[in-house]
């Protein structure tokens, strides 16, 4: 029996989240079955965070035991091969027995997509977020690094366990113009709250319609006033990196 | 009563093609719902030409007849509301009564994309098609040239009427390198025949892969050689642009 890590792609439309839920279509449970088929016989595999229902993955990472007697190369071609279409594994290692997805990381990594029209376009909903009115992307840019360091992002989300820390250390946070009038955002944290990327994106594209001010933004990282809910879509968002420092280079 | 004409951009993953059929998903059927909701009478609505199972379109055609009292604008937005997701209106306009999108039109233009990669890409392959072994990118963009001009493509599709001419004018054929290994092919021709586009591109990918030669192809346009059957596969295929010239200017 040998550990191993796996970086997971999916494409988050057709599962209700990540985490394994009885006669619920997610990420886990589609990964559980194909490792079935294998004769794992473990509890449970171990993932790095859990992404929301029709949230995507180009880095989510993961973790099993596992007793197989060929390479790490045919065991990810195993697994593809019994993987559902929007469901992969990207690249597969050994890991050290002890290695924990979620515990040993030290950062992850979110992208959001989102693009200006007022009128409806279907392949490009399919992983972006439409705004209108249009955003102001000099705002976008000139307003994202307030985010950068520590601070408690209470008005941003909910803690992953009951009572627990809302401070977070954000070391990214940028707005990138792309062709078409795409914007792209990248944010890396030691660890989001629940809902977090979504509501960071939701307050700065108010801001860059001019529904919110910087101000605004400030008094509620600073827990000063109250900041109006929101989420931005479940579609533009992916994860895109979990690193693990020196530990384990996956 | 007055003609309209409209742009359609559709996800094709979800639809058995554009053609209405009894029974099926269709663009054709969920469009002709969305006008039933607005007191639409007519026998059908036209398309510009037919899109196969699963390929998708940003600039499809389609004309219809309706009894309408508001503004063009007010009509665009009347059907997204009442058009499914993967399914809206780009834009639409009065027409002449006589304009007809199929027999009107003086080109058609469609893009396909794909890229390489010896591992499954659930997020990517929704749209484009993943190629392995990889393709050599200088011979795509060589070698696409050969099919400008008008030539009998009868070994690259089936004609679109019962013993139809299989003789084709192509004006654009192109190759362009995109960021992260993806490349992206787009083809202009006064009309396609059946499935021509996909077989246009699997013939080149066999090429770039060192499966055919550039021989081979001139022999199959020539009607020399008997052609190796294949089909590159839908999810790669967008009809981007059905042109009119000077008499209907979408």
């Amino acid at each position: 029996m040998a550990r191993y890590q796996a970086i997971l792609a999916y494409d988050g439309s057709g599962f209700q989240g990540s985490q394994r839920q009885a006669n619920i279509r997610t990420v886990q449970g589609e990964f559980e079955k194909a490792l079935g088929t294998l004769n794992w016989s473990a509890h449970a595999v171990i993932l790095s965070g859990r992404t929301d229902s029709g949230v995507h993955a180009t880095g989510q990472v993961v973790a099993f035991d596992l007793e197989w007697a060929h390479s790490a190369d045919a065991l990810l071609h195993a697994l593809n091969a019994n993987l559902p279409h929007d469901l992969a594994v990207r690249s597969l290692s050994l890991a050290s027995e002890d290695f924990h997805p979620r515990f040993d990381a030290v950062s992850r990594k979110y992208r959001y997509r989102l693009f200006g029209d007022a009128i409806r376009d279907p392949l490009r909903e399919k992983f972006l977020w439409r705004v209108h009115p249009p955003v102001d992307g000099n705002a976008l840019s000139q307003n994202a690094g307030v985010f950068l360091g520590t601070h408690d992002f209470a008005a941003f989300g909910s803690p992953t366990t009951p009572k627990g820390t809302t401070t977070r250390t954000v070391t990214e946070s940028e707005w990138k113009q792309m062709p078409d009038g795409e914007w792209r955002y990248e944010v890396r944290a030691d660890a989001f709250l629940y809902r977090m990327v979504r509501r960071l994106v939701f307050a700065q594209v108010s801001l860059a319609q001019g529904r919110l001010s910087a101000a605004d933004i400030q008094r509620a990282l600073a827990k000063q006033g109250k900041f109006p809910t929101g989420m931005a879509p479940a579609q533009g968002l992916t994860l895109v990196e979990v690193m693990y420092g020196s530990k384990d280079p996956i």
